[in-house]
């Protein structure tokens, strides 16, 4: 079973990139929109309480954070993907790489660039188009997170909350 | 803002519901299988807070329930809706009236019957083929279901679960 960790940002927020994602992005439908804390791991219907739990000691030891959208960008050329880039921080930074320890198979090999996919999937000349005209709009909105949600996927591709955890810092 | 809180049953359940949903199920893409606890409600973002403390003093109160879906029903001549009904329990009319209490405005009008939607907005005659096919086929699933999601709305219709809350029966 894939599971997954996510923040869902304010309506405000998700309401702004379901307008781009509705016709730029074919995962619409699959999950509201997010940023990815920890992507896709494979975890079987028993690990998964080892891994809540573990999830429930993080979020003991991390603090809410400010997510900062500051603008669009892409991750042309390795994939045609429009996102909100997020302003990294030591916050968001920390959180990541708490969900990324051992017990949690290490650090991913490429470097970690907070974002919300608003795009993705698109042909060249599409996301050349796309990008221009979404550069141009721009995004300017910073709000705080304070939860964090472990998340696994059906069948069909969609994903489904199977818990969230407030970021409290209480045993900083 | 709309909020609403369901309970989502084990991939397993969820993937055998999505595949009648995805070709019954208008609403399909809007939320994954769910049981409603307590249908939508309006709050503000404000008052939210509020709501989630409550759940809180709720699901310290309540327990885990077992969710048995035993068969396919409608609420044909009402409407055209089909779903697996879940058999009643004690657990599960406990925990609907804590979430109907004073603070949250009372009961509903209509008496509450557990289930979890398959099809949607049919016609008649759609319905009246779905069901005697859905029927036959039939279903019975045993699982406990521990916790409930607390979700709201985004302006295309689609729910973001906003915090979970894990029902322990704690302050029985």
């Amino acid at each position: 079973m894939n599971y997954g960790v996510a923040a869902f940002p304010s309506k405000k927020l998700q309401d702004l990139a379901n307008s781009y994602r509705k016709r730029y992005d074919p995962h619409y439908e699959l999950i509201t929109p997010h940023m990815t804390l920890k992507g896709p791991f494979e975890a079987d219907a028993s690990t998964i309480k080892d891994v809540a739990a573990e999830m429930q000691n993080i979020a003991k030891r991390q603090k809410p954070f400010k997510l900062h959208a500051t603008r669009v960008s892409t991750f042309s050329p390795v994939t045609n993907t429009l996102y909100f880039k997020v302003e990294p921080n030591a916050e968001i930074a920390a959180l990541h790489e708490d969900l990324h320890s051992d017990f949690f198979g290490g650090m991913p090999k490429h470097s970690f660039v907070p974002h919300i996919t608003i795009g993705q999937k698109l042909s060249d000349t599409e996301h050349a188009d796309v990008f221009a005209q979404l550069k141009m709009a721009g995004i300017d909105h910073e709000e705080v997170i304070d939860r964090m949600h472990l998340l696994y996927q059906l069948e069909d591709g969609s994903w489904t909350v199977y818990e969230t955890f407030r970021l409290t810092g209480d045993d900083q």
